[in-house]
């Protein structure tokens, strides 16, 4: 038998030679400083290990590329999370005649795309990226913050489901609700942030007052937790797309859209943002140069 | 100086008590056997402690709960990917007249969603799996199959991108290209799809020529391959989304639509399944239990 076959991790060794990314935690976790400290006679070990490998460890701090791509990667996915909601706000003031709460059930529905954006691409998408961004905060305060984040899109997200119920009900004659795809895909991410969110809370803050016990479960919860928060995200800007595309043809039609006029290019605008923020997000998330932040806070802290 | 605020890296320590996950490779990578052998004096070096470990890697073998997680997953994920196929086909045949090339530009633009859904949901989804099915195969033989899957889908996209221009600049009056946001996403996805595929087959086969000299840069870039295969699949979703939406509000209109005709329940039907798609795909490609297939392989087989 090839010994190529079975052995597939002997062969990672090589990389370690070329590879010169900043290290990253051995799994898929986002660290978390709220765990209780490992027994004494490991912390010793691992003290001396720190002092022998002190030296390997300042030479793979982050190099100037590194540093690059991160502050590339963060301004442009802050510029892009601002510039969604700051997209979506144009086109409903511009080409939808603003806002109204109960006497327009027209211009009532201008709420849902503008609340819905804010909630589940921009709060949630700096809420997400909070864990990148603070590179060498205390965890627990990122991890409040990340929490006042996503506590802030949920009146955002309620109030324009709300929005969107109301001019359905209120329009004469009544629109029907929850047959589109965009609805049941709306409905899904709404769920899922939901339990997210409760999960999150609990496991995360809740679960902190007996910090020994719940250590394990909340370790093995991070890599699920960090898994589906991403795929709530990508489900949020797949039910803004498909919202965009009806929203887009009910307001022109199929004989306008084509003639580009500023409309069709602002929803147009605005879905490649959505689809960048995709794409960056993601990207940022799973990174594994932008992943190892905690690493690099002990060496430079150290 | 608060010891928690600088040692996240320490605290993970009592996760290994807890955690009983099967181990993970220590970066985000997948295994690649073509890398070359490690030096000789590494490799005794690990023999020595692979005998020493062998106890402790057994022990860490998956156990029921893993299997059926990695059975449950793999499973619904390959049901899922053939059933979107099957709608889609069902849905055209059914309710959009089935196929022509030519000579009948309604019919031949229904080849589009058919050969998409092939291309880059089916093909792709199978393609993206086959590092999460085939668990203790040659990993030579999996980046093939991978490949070749690929390279299945290229022909599916550019058939069903032709029959969407034809029907476009056939129909009578023709109608507009590339203005909606369908359109531009589709576009964004085929780029994403072509780069991976150029970039994939240069770095992991041709390069393979050179095992040595190119390792470091085949195992960075492997994160990243990965990272934007996900994303260009998420994409290929929210494109089929956006297409779904536009051409089911063309048949059925604003009033059929909430009437729930047979085809309204097909095409939701198949948007949740892609929906059910993504949040599964990313899952089994994410997931530490399911991602830690490489080190089961070493245990099971030494």
């Amino acid at each position: 038998m090839d010994s190529n076959s079975v052995s597939p991790m002997p062969d990672m060794a090589p990389m370690a030679e070329f590879d010169k990314t900043p290290p990253t935690p051995p799994e898929d976790t986002l660290p978390m400083d709220d765990l209780p400290p490992p027994p004494t006679t490991v912390t010793v070990q691992e003290e001396k290990e720190k002092e022998a490998h002190r030296h390997y460890e300042e030479e793979n701090e982050w190099g100037c590329g590194s540093w690059l791509e991160y502050a590339l990667v963060m301004v442009l996915a802050c510029i892009l999370l601002l510039a969604s909601l700051g997209l979506t706000l144009y086109w409903v003031i511009r080409h939808q005649e603003g806002f109204a709460w109960r006497d327009d059930p027209k211009r009532q529905f201008n709420l849902h795309p503008v609340l819905m954006v804010a909630g589940f691409i921009t709060f949630s998408g700096f809420s997400v990226l909070l864990y990148r961004i603070c590179r060498c905060c205390r965890r627990i305060y990122v991890k409040l913050l990340h929490t006042v984040f996503h506590a802030l899109a949920i009146p955002c997200v309620a109030v324009g489901f709300l929005a969107v119920l109301d001019s359905h009900n209120l329009a004469l004659p009544p629109i029907p609700n929850f047959y589109s795809l965009h609805s049941w895909i709306g409905l899904v991410t709404m769920g899922l942030f939901a339990i997210q969110f409760v999960v999150g809370f609990f496991s995360f803050l809740i679960l902190l007052c007996c910090e020994g016990a719940t250590a394990g479960f909340r370790a093995s919860l991070v890599p699920i937790h960090a898994s589906f928060g991403l795929t709530t995200f990508m489900l949020a800007i797949a039910a803004c797309l498909t919202g965009l595309t009806e929203k887009v043809f009910f307001s022109l039609g199929k004989d306008e859209y084509p003639k580009w006029p500023e409309q069709a290019l602002i929803v147009n605008a605005l879905a490649m943002v959505l689809v960048a923020l995709g794409i960056l997000v993601s990207y940022a998330v799973r990174s594994p140069t932008l992943r190892g932040d905690a690493k690099v806070c002990v060496t430079e802290r150290l």
